[in-house]
């Protein structure tokens, strides 16, 4: 984004631009993203100064013919070239001159009308608009596949069995769906928040001009309708130097980001020897050049190490905004390139994450093992006791006591003799050994929100629903 | 918030706590803020128990007597503290067993069947998410409360001319009205962020024990709805290790004091020798005791500065949830510190701010004297030369080249004579010199959410009806 | 840190500060940490004052004598106070002024004349490098602390096998000394860090006045010297809105809680049960009120959630100097407790840290068991076959072969028979059975840095001798 | 970085990795950077492989001969290529593999015997160390060269006096070449920090293995010291997964940046039209597509946004390794980003601030002018009052009595006759007047560091001694 300063220099500077300043100026590197917005933007602008007599229809068909060729050719020069190595002019500093230079070159005069009425600062900030409310549109549709693919294992896994845990100590058994619908849960928050971040950023700042909006008679109202906005932005100082819209978004793809940093760990954790409880796609793994049998889980760990990425560009955009006087200032150039890295690393990263989901196989033998084992099932013995009258704090530190029993024996309290038991609290009977099977602990936390097998088919056919 | 660890060791353990271990392990000395919060909690959690049948009448009443009494008892104490110095015993580790101790102290047995069907993971995650929702409404009050102070100096200014600013370069003239009412809709924004992280923390989590639910027939809706939330969680795993809302306050928060660090930034510059366009409330400026001349912008600096607490409290808080699996983590505990910090900076910030706002004297003439001197009236010397007709590229080069002239002489635009503007273009005619009047540009540009008098009326009444 | 604003608004200001002005104003909450190095630095002063005539003599000597007594009581007090509620007046605003205060109700008239030829910006920079250097001395003890029972243990585990990782996937067979080693190495690297951070907090700015110096005779260098600082800052501007040293002591802070928090992760996932690898003192962990089995590993969670915290401050910092104007600004008031809280953060967690190692338990027979299970030899079988003459790919190739081969028999690479061996390739002879023995793989990395049993004595005798 | 990852798939696996996980997995696109690093590495590795007899003479040789032309053809094209689209093969994931597929290519059989006794992990962690040693020297040399430029400037402005600013109000008057002095001090101390970075970088890993070393009998001191490096690293796990050096790296250049960013806000604000004081040279500075009299100074604005970039990728690696189990993790790629990032956008900050300095014309009569007004020298009238015998707290009181007295009838205070000032004061004399006097006033702040022209001048000396 260069603004105002481009194409500006006439006969006001004696000198040139230094190539290195030219070079810390230039965004053509990066704001080739914008190049469908700025057709989009500039078409719609051309048609309103038609439509309110201050360009002749001739010019505006002119113009409008002339940005749709300009628009398809760049598009598909862009496309074709690997690493985004541009067809765009670099001296022409930004898309927008790329695009307006090329206009002019094409159909002569009428394309230095185009810009009459508008300054390149409400330009960009309208295509950057545009760019955050279609990225915030994708992200939403990426973050719903991922949350498909959950929920299409979790119904696959309704009656496999897995710990839970807290603080990575195994806690209780529950569903292995009840595990994956947690996600489910996480990311549909995510996809709220982007949903809440294009609300704010779906007003169209065009007309706000450099700062001051503009002397001429336009229809910012006609505009923004065409350009599908919800409506027009209400201050123009403010328009012209706000970039909460790209903020918010890139605050949203942050706490996106950590939630999959989240399932990547426990990706990686599931699939170490010592878990055994999944075992991912090999498609998203890799081998070593020296250790033959390593099969090593490097995509879940670049989706995990990426929260970095995202963390940082939240961090860039909140320090340059930091004690900015009002309005324009070129320091808003810099919000740019957080704001693309942070959308396309969370694009990608949720793509692939969605795929590992659904090629991951769960070993449920090994989960199933693994719930039978490191008594997770002593609160179950202190609730059985509380069902029969003992006070929870005396029934619990019998529970204490009877781990430590099983423990120094080195089995399991489901072993552990009814004398055992009773030795410890005579209140136990022969049913408290129906409580120690796993499968009905989990059926017997039947409250909404919990892993008993209705609870969780309810929950999983609320969201097949919302999910289509 | 000790959570699950707490009072459990029992016979499971021989040690006791290390004591700097305990100290790193109690929250005692911040989560204090969560007192009515808690008692909130539970009494809505007993009542649902008796309602229930699981805790017997008799029981709930006194349980429910008992912690209102020591609700107040307790928030007297703490508000008679200076510098909240606690009434609080640091060995019980947090407020909620500090609560629940006073509790059975008081009220003997039933006290402990108050923890019946809940852990303390759901406990803490409920208080704060009721924490957060009450901090929320607060800022929302604050932040509107700032907005009106903003409003009411606009209303006084619509008149008032000042240099509108791009780059900190002189750029157009514009109202001091529509300068303030760029913060007015930068506050507003702020505003609905608060309110949409509000809608997302309004869910009850209470009901989802240490991560599995409980076994008790509880009724998680009742709770919610006495406790005023709009709905209950949906997966308990979840829930126990869902801290969302609080880095979304944070993220609200984080941008809304970006905001004020633009007003602070202004604020100082408003304020030096060069500007000399405002003379802040001596309430907040302090003098040097070195320089007896000195009045120096302090609180606005400290603004501006608490803008890096603000944001090192969010990036703590992304820091401590990335690549933690799922449920609850000790590692949570971290994440009440940066909430309380974010929130209770914001809030005092922008009740100083406003106060300051209020308070500000503007230099009316002075600002007047700078819209005059700088050549801000340039662009419409080139839209004049365009309204006639000349190609504004050609119009925009004439105008820079007169600037040049006027420069050279040391004057402004407006001393030019007809024919020194006519010896660059003949076009020029006796009229221009109304369109170098200031006011008139600034009336010119009447469009939506542009410095017009009309439009500037027009988004104070629209604001003002917003703001009640 | 009040600065040069204290005091100071006599018939200046015709206001006092607002309440909350003042609460954010005020310092004393934080600040009283200077106290030590306050009364040093002023009985510094005051001699110095008195050595060039510009104090008469008993006037210094009774400053020196009340400062001395006051820097008692004050310490007595402040440690006698649980968490720090203070016996300091905060309508004095700082640690210096109440200093002073007391100062002057001590000895009468002498007392004003101690601020001779200073300021509080180049006092308050003083008093904040002097905590800086002893923070560094701290940290740097408590590091080596921490080294030395990584030394102790790994002296003791020399013999250990456990599995080397990579990717958490088993990988190669190491010492488990080797892998306490590479800790000792990184917090080697952060005591080095911390060395280098404290000699560029070595300068004394006292002299440097608010801004300007002072227009008296005074002599920095001897103040300097008798402060142990190594030298006198350069310049009065830079000193007095220098904070460099603050930032750079908590970079080196934020790199080494992120080293604890590498070493936190492992310890959690160490004593899982999945790992089983290390059983922490029970006085380092925690039970659940719920769950009457488990032992969680609180504090080594909250050492790696407290990475978080640090980095915020760092962040903090960062933020508060972008973009400063020189000289003193209010705003560096907002560096002191991002600064006092990072190193009182990494104090306690290194502390705690050391005491964890020390106390843990390692299970030889579980690590030795790991390092039996999982192929962690194939790459000596292809290494093996190199050194038959074989192509190295090739022999990697074979030995991704026999893994597999292996791994759908369900068996470890020395359960194939020579025969099947052989039918991969025909170079195996029976001295390949010596290969497969963890031990002599281990024995065959003997490089400088390498597992073999005489690196690693090498290496721990090496730190021995510098750890003392 | 690839690592241990790639082109060892072979029959391990059955599938291939998918397109975007390959995407996400290639380093090329960035770690082209390393390529004369990872030539010298490989290099120095086979020159030693032949003396230790593990690889025939004559391989070596021709790995050497071919090493050396395919870097130098390789850097050609890549210096040929704008926006470094790359000669390079993806579909070869890092550098590493591309220069050995095209040394196999080239001299056959005998580059597959180049990898031996080494692995990705250190190979890689050896060419960042280059990479990073490499960086900090030209940032060094920048900042020098960016601290001569400032020199020069503090040479010419020895005897132009200028506002010195407190909290930026007008506080005393100092010299210009003291306010620039002030900078060459902090990027002093920035240079001193990329010297003690480097000295933590500068030992060489290679041989470290995948994480245990290898089997070979390989000479790390000969490679390390062939390489230039000062020692070799003590523990191999350690030295496969560390990228401190990097981290404390991108530490030094995020402080650095923060110090331009200061230097920024003030060129920024003293070419605005309030301040006047500087002329920014035209190459730096941009004009307006609409305002024909703007001159903007947007490179100034950059480089003070560009920290907001080198803060977001010092918060991204802290984050990538926060909590990271030891060895090499996939996670260690994403640090290579955010190290190039820093170092060259510090590079090209240095570069074009130290060409902005030079050009800069100071208007030193626009600052004389402000050093006459707002009363700066206040402080003498109350130094003057305690030469004489008077309290400093009464003369200070006094003094900021005139000051008001002055400010009432709107002029300085040197415009007060002899009359006023002993209305306040009788101890006032004639020979006050010369206190007044702005030069004298500098001039009695004769201390080390202090502005005094004698003192200015040593330090000047002394700076230019150290940088030639």
């Amino acid at each position: 984004m260069a603004n105002e300063a481009r194409g500006a220099r006439g006969r006001r500077f004696a000198e040139s631009l230094d190539p290195d300043a030219a070079e810390l100026n230039a965004s053509v590197g990066f704001d080739w993203r914008l190049l469908p917005h700025d057709v989009a933007g500039s078409i719609a602008h051309a048609q309103m100064l038609g439509r309110r007599g201050i360009l002749p229809a001739a010019d505006v068909e002119r113009i409008v013919t002339g940005l749709r060729e300009i628009g398809a050719e760049l598009a598909a020069d862009l496309a074709d070239l690997k690493d985004r190595e541009s067809p765009l002019d670099s001296a022409l500093e930004d898309i927008h001159m790329n695009v307006e230079a090329r206009l002019s070159a094409r159909i002569g005069a009428a394309g230095g009308r185009l810009h009459t009425a508008r300054s390149r600062n409400d330009q960009v900030a309208t295509d950057l608009r545009l760019y955050a409310l279609a990225s915030a549109k994708k992200l939403m549709l990426e973050l719903d596949n991922l949350r498909r693919a959950l929920l299409a294992q979790a119904r696959a896994h309704v009656d496999t069995l897995v710990p839970g845990y807290t603080h990575l100590q195994r806690a209780q058994p529950i569903r292995l769906a009840h595990h994956l619908l947690a996600y489910v849960a996480m990311f549909g928050r995510d996809r709220a928040r982007m949903e809440d971040a294009a609300k704010r950023a779906d007003e169209c700042p065009l007309g706000s001009g450099a700062l001051a909006a503009t002397t001429f008679p336009i229809d910012r109202n006609q505009v923004a309708s065409d350009l599908g906005f919800r409506g027009v932005t209400r201050n123009s100082l403010d328009a012209a130097g706000d970039r909460d819209f790209a903020v918010e978004l890139v605050m949203a793809c942050a706490l996106a980001q950590a939630h999959l940093s989240r399932l990547g760990e426990e990706l990686v954790l599931w699939s170490s020897q010592e878990f055994q409880f999944a075992k991912l796609p090999e498609a998203y793994c890799s081998g070593s050049s020296i250790m033959p049998q390593k099969v090593n889980p490097d995509i879940p760990e670049l989706v995990r190490a990426k929260t970095g990425r995202v963390f940082g560009d939240l961090m860039a955009l909140l320090t340059v905004i930091k004690g900015l006087p009002l309005a324009y200032n070129k320091d808003l150039q810099e919000t740019q390139e957080p704001l693309y890295d942070a959308v396309e690393t969370l694009d990608i990263c949720l793509r692939v994450t969605a795929r590992i989901v659904r090629g991951t196989v769960f070993d449920v033998d090994r989960m199933w093992k693994s719930v039978a084992e490191g008594h997770l099932v002593a609160t179950e013995l202190a609730d059985y006791l509380a069902s029969k009258g003992i006070p929870f704090r005396r029934a619990h530190d019998v529970a204490g006591s009877l781990v430590r029993k099983a423990q120094s024996r080195g089995v399991e309290l489901v072993a552990l003799s009814l004398e055992e038991l009773r030795a410890e609290d005579p209140t136990f009977d022969p049913d408290v050994y129906e409580w120690l099977d796993p499968l009905r602990a989990v059926d017997r936390r039947d409250v909404v929100g919990g892993p008993a097998r209705n609870q969780v088919l309810a929950e999983i056919s609320r969201l097949e629903q919302e999910l289509g």
